[in-house]
């Protein structure tokens, strides 16, 4: 029953409407708020704090909830610096793609997958990232696959099943027996080891139909739906993820007012990944489109070996600032609710009343400070409250 | 007498073309490197190493010479966020600008300025900076100027005159009287606790005969030369700066064909600051036209708290490889020689023979992992040689 009250908050983002100045941010100056259980039971001003048995003084520093990166690959062995060297300089350079990292993967030991992702993710948590989704799509077999849900079962309770994320070089020549094989004995060894299953639907990638047949697999398996959509050019996923109410389709970089307006009228969450356009050097996903729409945009890093090596939400979060034309408030609340939406939870992603415990204190006394010293981590205390 | 071996370099860059490749990276695999009594005195195959009082073990890391930040204005007071917020999302609001910046500084104790700017250095060096400069001109009086530059000098031997950074609020309606007093007794009274003398010289700021009055009389002075030039709009600032032979032009981002011939026939640097373009949403500064014509290029953070609160130069790096089309090499290499030419130093920035043993040990394989995963700190481990 140990309570812990955080003290002289200078300004504390909620992300609870009912709270403070009742916008989405939910702010409050001059606050305190109480953890006890692991669960926020209190928020107000601190002039009104109770006591408690810890207290934390946060010297009038800025509070916010723990990052929630709703979208990583962090189960990987093997690195692709060249890939990204050749690519920045304009060169055409084959390194292998995803099927180098698969390579690297499926020759890895159990421990150094376990090791290396134990690695990000503590980068991770270092720059503020309480909660985080981890996805498998690096081995490509029924085996392989299940191992890797297992190690990101480590690290997270979000576990995607990605086993359709390209088709592995031995079925090159036979992509259907490849698609028997994901829909039929490698979803039904996977299933109970995740929460959610994803496919990568795009160009070059699996089409709209093949991805309606796997996750409408997935589905009848009870796993929760995401998708990888119009990444790089644009498909019907948009239409096809609405119509099978996925929780969230990541990257949405080439879309129509049509996709806009299916996803305005649904619960499903339009999640994206600057740090893949800035990576890539591709064209930023059209954010103000979204948001003026009111579609629910979260933000998420994609780390990956790829395409975007990120292990820093406050990047993402300066990258969809000054790139993506987004306020740092709505930046910051995509980065913390909205990736608690894509995720479908309610326990994370604010501080309101019963939300999980979650919070960092910055080394700054204005949450907007996160766009505005870009490149920093600016994260000077992160608690995670245990499960 | 005592001698440092680094020994198990994965990748060792020297930016000296002497060594290794022969480019100007001047790069070596697995190799050592010893530092005696904080110069580099041998460099070559780990194999050969020598032995040495002290071994530190790299592991097959990637080691870099330390950051060369050759342009900031570190010592201010005061945070201008609302400012920054106010202009990612397009909205006019004038909340003062540099001169906000001037009253708070103004108004701040010694004692702050001092532990606010060592924030701030504390910062930079972690991210692996070993050498910097820092500016005057947040106060704009002779004495508030030789406050500027003393506390400055705490940190950094290459101290930065900026008397003419704008003309101050009390002058408003008499720049005449403001240029004699920076001219007099204010360049009198700073000459001395300065290298380099700096003006703003830009549209909206001082004019090119302005700059070239100023900086004259602080070349009779012996301080050496920088300017601040074109980063709002083209002028003849670039020429003036050849003319007087200055060290460095920066910012440079509306450059003709005819101020890049001018850079490439003569030993000024252009220092280039995409934080500053990232933070103002400003175009780039044409880094390859540049490169190609054969300019020398620094990259530097330019920290300060109104156009670029960057403490980061493996951001400022991954900004210049993205968006300016930089190769990861020639940014590095910007952000440690090109520096160092900046300030015409021959004693940083490289890990040749003689060299201030300054360098970085990276958590990563390559160097080219500090633009590969941008936003992440990789410096594992920084060393400073004393002087």
């Amino acid at each position: 029953m140990s309570a812990t009250l955080v003290r002289r908050v200078g300004e504390l983002t909620t992300n609870d409407p009912t709270l403070g100045d009742e916008t989405a941010m939910g702010r409050l100056c001059d606050a305190a708020f109480v953890v006890e259980e692991g669960r926020v039971v209190w928020v107000g001003s601190d002039a009104d704090a109770p006591d408690a048995d810890t207290v934390i003084d946060a010297e009038h520093a800025a509070v916010i909830p723990g990052f929630v990166d709703s979208h990583t690959h962090l189960v990987f062995a093997g690195e692709r610096s060249d890939e990204f060297e050749a690519r920045m300089q304009g060169l055409h350079y084959d390194g292998g793609g995803i099927t180098r990292t698969v390579s690297a993967t499926r020759a890895a030991s159990e421990s150094d997958l376990v090791s290396g992702t134990a690695r990000r993710v503590q980068q991770l948590h270092d720059g503020g990232v309480t909660t985080l989704e981890i996805k498998s799509g690096y081995e490509l077999t029924t085996d392989g696959e299940v191992r890797q849900l297992q190690v990101a079962a480590h690290f997270s309770n979000d576990v995607t099943w990605l086993g359709a994320h390209v088709v592995p070089d031995e079925f090159r020549h036979d992509r259907h027996a490849y698609l028997e094989l994901v829909t039929g004995p490698m979803l039904d060894a996977c299933a109970h080891h995740a929460q959610w299953a994803d496919v990568f639907c795009d160009r070059g990638a699996f089409s709209v139909d093949e991805a309606r047949h796997v996750l409408t697999r997935a589905k009848s398996l009870g796993l929760g739906l995401r998708l990888h959509a119009n990444q790089l050019a644009h498909g019907e996923a948009i239409a096809l993820a609405v119509e099978l109410d996925a929780a969230s389709v990541d990257h949405v970089t080439y879309v129509e007012d049509q996709d806009i307006d299916l996803l305005a009228a649904a619960s499903t969450v339009a999640t994206l990944l600057p740090g893949a356009e800035f990576s890539t050097r591709s064209p930023y996903s059209p954010a103000r489109r979204f948001l003026d729409a009111g579609v629910t945009v979260a933000l998420a890093t994609d780390c990956n070996p790829g395409s975007s090596y990120v292990t820093s939400m406050s990047f993402v979060i300066a990258l969809a600032v000054r790139d993506m034309m987004m306020s740092p408030d709505e930046a910051l609340w995509s980065a913390t609710k909205g990736g608690a939406q894509a995720l479908r939870r309610d326990d994370v992603g604010h501080l309101g009343f019963g939300a999980r415990g979650d919070f960092v204190i910055l080394d700054a006394p204005r949450a907007a400070h996160v766009a505005y010293r870009p490149g920093s981590n600016l994260a000077a205390r992160v608690e995670r409250a245990d499960r």
